[in-house]
């Protein structure tokens, strides 16, 4: 790895301090400030350093020797952790930097949160800090927790065990929860901390120094509002590039959109960006906070898969029959145990048993059947990774057949292959739990939850698989290499730039398709033949010089939705239909707007066959220019089957848009068509990528639709529309 | 409800026996025998009755008197529960027969699941039961729990507490998970049985005792594997007319099916018969275990919600945003806090507090705080039920918060609306999910386990409505009416009888459109005017008699899929082109497979407009007829865009099928079209589903495309095939 950017690397201090004080810090129990003192000082897991309470009217806290305010406070102090009225802050980080002081954790609340008043006071913060180099996490966190250090600055009674899983929340409240829970479940956390209203520190810095953690080995995140979407995006690429990262992300069904005037605008829902955030990085996006977990265990404690066959070994044939069910939508197969491993598997089991997959031990078996079963389906190469379902039996030690489980999965030789639990119960189960976390085998009581942390590993797996064979063209790679040498990418920026300022300066916004078809063969997306007519004699004349059949479409920047009011004729056949065309079109024009501005009637070569899609662009106010594909007219209209990703993207990101789309099987070619030329349509969504990222104006772009033709025949952009800032 | 039939009024006495024998029962703890006696002696929650263990080698059993065979048991006896070797059963069951007893649960294995030898002693067992009027349960299941009796003949180790959940499992082996997890739960069950292997009593007896049980308000079922399908679908109707039914079974992802002869087989997976039943019988079907009882507990203990507008009170923003998001998918949605309430909420919470939606109290929220929020919530008429969420706090007391919870929720006037809680912790909050508990708060540990549960709610609320408004038409109400009174039904049975019997005596099974229209037009099905000519001359003379343009369409039964030989003619003009479209269609044809019986050429009225659909019926093995609706050509091959009900089905039914496909939006007229006629298509889709209810001997029928014309115009089936057994 590269070395951690200044914003990241100044974090240090905030997880492995030399010396922490607590300014605002109580004797009263019932106040929060206390419930941080006695997290520091806790007697088993404390904080090892020296612990500086900051209280005036105070001489000792827990024990503690008081300080009066910061400045009286000895070396060394590091970290200064703050939990004062708000109105009080600005002048304690004041002192904090004339004390030297360079990470200050502020729990406090009472800032941006409340309004502008907190907003102002929010800034003013800041700005002090800045003065001082000083770092902010907060205002209105929790704080971090560091269990390796350790470290515990939040107020939240309880401490999560120790273990590699790092977590980082936007919310505070939340976190009380989710410890309390992890507590109960035995989930261990290397780092854990809230970061507030990030009026300094922000997830984008946070991420890189966790990716650069050894003590983490796998990222979770809680994520409600992400700003600086593009350095967020490169920060989460880079981190998913060196361990597993999870994420949830709230807002993803949010209500009421503003209007857009595009299909992709009106298609691209307030999540679409983050989704495609996620896919393009390698970030496994999860729907509940209980999946963010499940999968971060199984990824902290397990090796990946070598493919998605899962084997099932069990005692009860009703959970594994739910586990089966469950394997398909996780992208997973049940493993067909293979000849050999069934004949071991016969050589010592029951009759009755069954060994084909599920492999069912039956409700007699005890921890010797399970670990010569485990050991069996561990060694054979029909398997990828193993499941060990156990539904507790009067007569059977649950707490010996878990460690049976731990044993089989340490004493497998050459390549190693996870091993999930599911212990399926919870009355007598807790010793069992136990002995699971203890052999770091993860451990569910729901089969499905089971399955489902199995196909995280299998989604990181997949990931992996795919950038070991393809490291040359994944990132920003390939878009580059095309824009930089095939489309010769300074010249398509200047002719596009042109083409953006005169429709500026003719005060238009939406540029219609006889303005937009330079900017796409600019980049390289190529068009049907086109001119713009402005007298029926031209018409005809245009027609002729392209070829029949030609097809006739109305401009006017004043009339968007041409098809509506019959200003679209095609398959015009000769000169005089031409002619006459141009005449019918500007009638209804006039007709149906009277007084618009028509700029005349476009001949433009009809091609026929093909496939039509759609492709777009919206500008996402975080994340920038998000890409959309589908296919056209009712597919998109009615279906809504369409994909979106963040430009610029890559060959690899584009053959995954498509692929993602249902109703793009059609482009293989059903019922007798000949197959479409899937690579210029790949090709083109990476120009048109490329497009976007390069000029901010553009805010909506449609190529509505787009003509896919047969194989080797290329693409063409038949309709465009773009919408400027 | 009407009287039970006697196969469920005979399960009276697996529930509530007057004295239970034990025939096999050990004194030797490692056995399961001796679990079974165990339990029913308990001394909290044991089997109140007279109990006899059986065991000729024994005196005494846990302070019991033991027999040495059943005919020494004294009176009263009313169950015996069997825990003998498998050989030894069949014995035991005859003694039992002599003995006057009625009810015997068999928990031994080694029956019909272990092959054809034990399926012969399963059938020889069932044999001496029917000669006594006996009832088995089982073999190869764990037995009965009744919390009310209280009674457990199982031999697993714990009782689940007392409640009003009735559960049935067709498999034993989970009972011991669910069992284990529910006390860990404290999840409360009224009745819970393990079927076993179904020898005799099977899922479709048990499910009318416990739709007529008072003591189960909720039934939820675990299956595998259902047996004849017609009256289990009855059964679950009926039991869903008077309580909430939820269901999960496995086999939902089952790979490899049988080829088929239509798109119809083709695209009905394994499991589109059992979720049609679900939808047609209002039952909730689920996909995990966890679902399952989550959503049994809010329908067992809260009553239905009004409409769908849910209010979120919390004390953090997180997990109300992470509810929030989950409610659109469970068909919810987030309630907007009314003016009046808005008031209200504003007169006592602090500034910061949110008071829109979702109610967000902040951290320092305590009981009174909560109590008075949710009163207020519940009072406002633009919310139909209430989510608690509680993240543990230091300061604050979860039990007493969670006692507010059940406070507000009983001081309710007027409509009861449903309040259900998410705890969003474990280590702390065993106390409040207890106190939760007893105020009949279903309480989750995740909101969107919670929303989840809601989505049951609100399912079954919406199923209670419809019936509401619609108890005339639904049911087999309106199928009769249409068939006897529109249709003639005898008529139409007679006519498509003969047809049948016609292609059966030809020896043929698959039917072309000629041999199938009259089956069609017989239902009222409409079809195109169309002749079969064997010459060119009848080609042209049929032509000009059905009005051109027309469509020659090959007849062969040796070439079923005709387009791909080309022989299909769309668009004749005139007859000489009928005349010529007929020679060609021959040649064609002989080309493609020569020698091939051709019965001739059909000359059909050519349609146009409208909107294709398919319309298709497939056998499924268990259910009978389930008929397929979807969208003609690429929408059903590329996207796989149906939907399945069983036959015969309402038109109900058929309206409900129509708003499941996505791309049936073409329906009401996109892009300019005129709306279809919806009304006809859902009579077709109701005929056909009679005709293939009414004639066994269909088992694929494949209408594609049925023509919907423009609202008005009806439909026409163009093209039909049907496959005969």
């Amino acid at each position: 790895m590269s070395p951690l950017p200044f914003r990241s690397a100044s974090l240090a201090p905030f997880f492995a301090p030399n010396g922490v004080a607590i300014i605002g810090a109580s004797r009263d129990p019932s106040k929060l400030s206390y419930g941080v003192v006695r997290n520091l000082v806790d007697p088993e897991r404390g904080y090892p350093g020296p612990i500086y309470p900051i209280n005036p009217k105070a001489d000792e806290i827990l024990g503690l020797k008081c300080y009066p305010d910061i400045a009286a406070a000895p070396d060394p102090v590091e970290l200064a952790v703050l939990i004062i009225p708000a109105s009080a802050v600005a002048g304690a980080v004041e002192a904090c930097g004339q004390r030297g002081i360079k990470a200050a954790i502020v729990i406090s609340g009472g800032f941006r949160e409340v309004g502008a008043a907190g907003a102002a006071r929010e800034r003013e913060m800041v700005a002090i800090a800045e003065r001082y180099g000083m770092r902010i996490m907060g205002p209105n966190g929790i704080g971090v927790i560091d269990t390796h250090t350790p470290l515990n600055t939040t107020f939240v009674k309880g401490m999560p065990p120790q273990g590699n899983i790092a977590f980082l929340s936007q919310s505070g409240a939340l976190c009380g929860g989710i410890i309390d829970w992890t507590i109960g479940r035995g989930i261990g956390f290397s780092r854990f901390l809230s970061v507030g209203n990030e009026a300094d520190v922000n997830e984008t810095d946070v991420i890189p120094f966790l990716a650069a953690d050894e003590s983490s080995k796998v990222i979770t995140l809680y994520l409600e509002d992400v700003k600086g979407g593009p350095a967020f995006v490169d920060a989460l690429r880079a981190a998913a590039a060196v361990k597993p990262v999870l994420a949830i992300k709230t807002g993803r069904t949010a209500g009421g959109q503003a209007a857009t005037a595009s299909h992709t605008g009106a298609l691209a829902g307030v999540h679409a960006a983050f989704r495609a955030a996620c896919k393009q990085t390698g970030v496994i996006e999860v729907e509940s906070v209980q999946a963010l977990f499940n999968g971060a265990l199984a990824l902290a404690y397990q090796p990946l898969p070598g493919g998605n066959r899962i084997a099932i070994v069990t005692n009860a044939g009703g959970p594994a029959a739910l586990a089966a069910d469950a394997l398909e939508p996780a992208g997973l197969r049940l493993a067909r145990t293979g000849a050999e491993a069934q004949a071991t598997l016969r050589s010592f089991l029951i009759p009755d048993a069954q060994v084909a997959g599920p492999v069912d031990l039956l409700g007699g078996a005890d921890e010797h059947g399970y670990g010569k079963a485990l050991a069996a389906v561990l060694a054979d190469p029909a398997c990828d990774g193993v499941l060990a379902v156990l539904v507790p039996q009067a007569l059977v030690n649950a707490v010996a057949v878990v460690e049976a489980f731990g044993a089989a999965a340490a004493a497998q030789t050459g390549s190693q292959k996870p091993v999930l639990a599911c212990l399926m119960g919870e009355a007598s189960l807790d010793a069992a739990f136990a002995a699971a976390h203890a052999a770091h085998i993860p451990a569910y009581t729901f089969p499905e939850d089971a399955v489902a942390a199995f196909g995280a590993l299998w989604q990181r797996a997949r990931r992996m698989q795919a950038r070991h064979g393809d490291t040359e063209t994944r990132g920003h790679g390939d878009a580059e290499a095309l824009a930089d040498h095939t489309l010769a990418r300074a010249k398509a920026r200047r002719e596009t730039q042109q083409a953006i300022l005169l429709a500026r300066a003719a005060g238009r916004k939406a540029l219609d398709a006889a303005e937009s078809r330079p900017l796409l063969e600019a980049y390289g997306v190529p068009t049907p033949a086109e001119f713009l007519a402005t007298s029926p004699h031209e018409a005809a004349a245009f027609a002729a010089r392209i070829g029949f059949p030609v097809a006739l479409k109305l401009i006017s920047p004043e009339i968007l939705h041409k098809s509506d009011i019959g200003g679209v004729i095609l398959n015009v056949t000769d000169e005089a239909a031409a002619s006459a065309g141009f005449d019918t079109i500007i009638a209804r024009a006039q007709a149906a707007h009277p007084g618009a501005h028509v700029r005349g009637v476009q001949v433009q070569q009809m091609v026929s066959g093909g496939q039509e899609v759609i492709v777009g662009v919206k500008r996402d106010p975080t994340f920038g220019p998000l890409v959309m594909f589908g296919l056209g007219g009712v597919y998109v209209e009615a279906l809504a089957d369409v994909s979106f990703r963040l430009a610029p993207l890559t060959s690899a990101d584009a053959e995954e848009m498509i692929d993602e789309v249902r109703s793009a099987k059609l482009l293989a070619g059903l019922r007798g068509a000949p197959p479409a030329d899937r690579a210029a349509l790949v090709e083109a969504i990476v120009r048109v990528g490329r497009l976007a990222a390069d000029h901010e104006e553009i805010t909506e772009l449609d190529i509505n639709p787009l003509l896919v033709l047969p194989v080797g025949q290329g693409v063409l952009a038949v309709d465009v529309r773009i919408i400027l800032a």
